[in-house]
């Protein structure tokens, strides 16, 4: 089944309190000075065995009103990965 | 400046209550029926022009041991970003 992949991050000119905490724990931690943001990836999967244009601009959509704030977050991707990209990790 | 993402996933076998809820949400709202899973996806930056081989491993150690937690999660990604790429959404 096609899964496509949002992955959305909070905006560039924005604080972002979890990266800079990640940052300082890795810094304390002797693991070296990394800027760290962090923001969500979502996999979708959808019934049927291919993504139409349609359905890909639906999940945009879906991208832009519901999976992120568009308000303090970016869309960085809205991608369709293989299912050899997908499998790998969940071993199917 | 060389940016590498890392992506975090919940394990297949898991179950994910946060994507069971926009799943839900979505099929509510009219907007289709698609199996949903929310993970994390994080920018490291680091200092310096380019990314080493060594950098890259280090980044590794970092996904595994900090970054995931790997009884629940698995590291889906770690990749280096094209400047395009990542300026696209900083605007920088």
């Amino acid at each position: 089944m096609p899964t496509i992949v949002v992955e959305v991050m909070p905006k560039a000119e924005l604080l972002d309190p979890q990266g800079k905490a990640i940052a300082g724990a890795l810094a304390r931690t002797g693991r070296g000075d990394f800027q760290v943001r962090q923001g969500k990836r979502f996999e979708l999967t959808a019934p049927g065995d291919e993504i139409s244009q349609d359905l890909l601009d639906h999940v945009r959509e879906i991208a832009a009103d519901v999976l992120s704030n568009s308000v303090i977050e970016d869309v960085v991707a809205v991608r369709v990965v293989s299912d050899a990209e997908h499998h790998a990790h969940t071993g199917a």
